[in-house]
């Protein structure tokens, strides 16, 4: 089904339910999804609005400027408009590890991912032949301490060449600079392995062993410039024991890890995710 | 905060989100929370809808009428208004188990539940003093083979002078009677010591046991004349290994079951359930 | 490492641990690691012995017999031994779904599963290549109506000619039948996809769509001549919605079933399930 | 059912599980569980072995002498014996909240955890007549910044005059200072709001709040000096979203800190934790 997604913030008011739902009314529009979301500390309203695009009276080209003047304008909105089609297109980068990746690529398969992968782009080369099994294109760019602003760039014209939307780190093992994220503010993804905000940085699983936790984590977040800080899409937990070694632990996290990180992309795909001052709101 | 509380249901159809909120908006009500469902099987429309009763420029007595006039009757829609004061009242049935009954005392103490509590009934009297010194009254009403439909005649009485609106099985050990169910339909919540749909019945535990699952559950449901197959509201699991016993069972299941039931309560006494075909909706 | 694993039966007694630990010790064996378990009502003492291989006085080939004469015989005991290498040889059997197989697979080329998969046999050839990409061979064997038993038969000198030791039904959509059974007795491990012995039998999902509930499961159990009523190894489950369609249900549950499975297998593999009288006994 | 637990602690080497099997078989014991954990890194072998005691030929105060002498010195093991009767004298601190003192009251009165609870102690009168009801005696003692080493003492005197053997803080809103707790090395359990590491210190459902996470949890320690860093116990989690409020994220909490805390409990009254480096054991 062809449908529109509207997410709209603006400070809070009265009507502006009411006005929204009788903009999408006047144009026949099959409203088939609404979420609202108060912030009253801030006083802000958030909401995301889904309906058929079919049956509406309206092109997708003008539905802009007629929302903005008839509605948008009168609440001071700041708003997006989204079509579940053409496909968002999403880039994966992966370093070595590939439970991320073959998980994603798995979903993809089974034709539960509403995305088009047009490339993976990786530092080593090892998952190159099972990829292309799964018919994707997959670019080898290496990365060391001395190239990589040159792999950024290569990096960035490959992913403008493939006309990409969004970037998933699928355990990429590279930190990403600023001028690399300033590209995709809010549309890159990643996994990092644990439950943010306890063990940031490298090698979590080796500080939750050291401090003995009974639990571990993984969590999906937007990357921004500070390190493991941006706005958390989704965390999950697995139960571990005293007798798991850092292995172990490794092994339980990667199940975590995955099902994680997929479940931030299927939000993010599916335009449920609002990001506001390094929290997210999440519509599901 | 005051807080009115619409549960509508009626045909799909357009229009309707549009309709609700200009309503609420013309009469100057702040939504503050709007949650909507459609079951596209059966074609059907649910939906919640709460407002700020102090500002809103219709009288608590005025509502059902204007909102019929306006709204309902166009859409052929099905309503119940609810308020969130005076606070709904419920009567507690419990046995001998007392972990049910002391969960929703101290959520009550706590000042978690926003219910009155005029009674508890019982066909014991062993937790008499326990309720007592919650400031509850209690009351001891045998039940056995011959006296059942007198002991629950009794009982509706208590409920009729207590002003009742609703009542919850803490583990009350004893089946309800048709006639007693028919006063209160959708308004009595019982907690099954299983994960319904398997191990309906007596004894669960056991047959949990015996068939050697590793995981076991709680389901809070509204009662009907089938035994155990009333609508689900909640269900908790919990995870159980080889070595637990039946009696150990019993002890994980008692967690799981007083928090399922408190969930379940929650949600009823928030208006946030809608039962509909033998299955709940519930906006939270 | 190379690692001795003996798995023991018998009635319970006084001493066990006792006799089977000085054995060890008296070889120099080094125990790594050992639980037990009494299933009281039947009198009965399971115990699992993981100790290293290299460093133990006994050959391999000698351990049985001098178990038997020094232990066994005394306790009336039953046991098994195995060690870790070889690696256990897997089958999967897999038709279109493909979720389960690929978690298999990745989990595998991660080096996270200790078996060889010599091959992976289908009723359909979907599936093929991307088998392939994974180094395994495919083998498409149709299956319908009239030629199921001959299928089978084909299936099985597959299995023979691979030396297969254990089998598993990675979403495999056909029912087995008792001869093929009997050759490989708690050795065919199956993924069920509802929370067993909650909807046994087929459309799991559209019957916990039916009931409404609000967990959904997967039961991972060795597969017996009664359809899905075999030694339960694993169960995992899934809280849904009453918004979730049935192919929702599917999706959320294809990911509870992948890990449910996945974790039977590693236990399968790491020889820490015992299964008695239809039930299994779980040493992680 | 009378029963001695064992808890040893030695340098890993060969043996230990035969000669203290042996130990207790020479005796006529009937081992109940035992239990072994080997710390690669460290070296070290931790053990927990119970067995009935009515049969057993030793004397109760004769154990200790006859284990060191023929097997505690060969290993140079260091161990404690503990049996579970009398039952273990708990002490419980509380503040003006009460969920967690409740749960533990309802799971004693509910004859679940085998302790003596002589008394409660309280910085705050409020929950005096509840605490009273449940046939346990309170005692206010007030505290504040001026009087708090006194406060402690006199606290310390209840303790002592009432033999306890460990002290729940139950939600008790004072930090220990370092003098109580050598009184009480390993024997005092905390419950902390939040998922430890994350959220050290006051106001953790506050500082969750402002990171945005997706799970919230609760985490029941031992005290040491350091604040919120002690061993380990037991962690538990729930999921929050973005429309939870801290109100009801302190709500959503108090059931994982109370169901934690029990765990908590149990694991320690049922001699299932050994506390070793700042990390725990559990043998559960």
């Amino acid at each position: 089904m062809n449908k529109a997604i509207l997410l709209i913030q603006c400070p809070d008011q009265k009507g502006i339910v009411s006005e929204v739902s009788r903009f999408l009314y006047s144009y026949n529009g099959n409203i088939l999804e609404v979420d609202q979301h108060v912030d009253e500390e801030m006083g802000l309203f958030f909401m995301r609005a889904a309906w058929e695009l079919d049956s509406f009276l309206l092109k997708k080209e003008e539905i802009i400027a007629k929302f903005k003047d008839e509605v948008g304008q009168k609440f001071g909105m700041e708003f997006k408009l989204y079509f579940n089609f053409p496909k968002p297109r999403m880039a994966i980068f992966v370093s070595k590890l590939s439970h991320c990746l073959f998980d994603i690529l798995g979903r993809h398969h089974a034709g539960q991912l509403e995305v088009d992968i047009p490339l993976v782009i990786s530092n080593h080369s090892d998952l190159k032949s099972i990829v292309e099994a799964f018919g994707i294109p997959f670019f080898h760019i290496p990365v060391n301490s001395s190239n990589k602003a040159s792999a950024e760039s290569e990096q960035l014209k490959l992913l403008k060449e493939h006309q990409v939307d969004f970037v998933v780190l699928a355990r990429y093992m590279q930190i990403i600079l600023g001028d690399f994220i300033k590209n995709f503010p809010n549309r890159i993804i990643n996994i990092h392995h644990s439950f943010l905000p306890a063990f940031v940085g490298a090698r979590p699983y080796h500080a939750a062993y050291e401090r003995g936790v009974k639990i571990i984590g993984a969590t999906a977040h937007y990357v921004t410039e500070e390190l493991d800080a941006g706005p958390i899409i989704e965390q999950e937990v697995a139960r571990v024991r005293h007798h798991n070694t850092i292995p172990e632990l490794v092994q339980i996290g990667q199940d975590v890890e995955k099902v994680t990180l997929s479940k931030a992309i299927k939000y993010h795909v599916d335009r449920k995710v609002m990001a506001f001052r390094n929290k997210t709101i999440i519509f599901y």
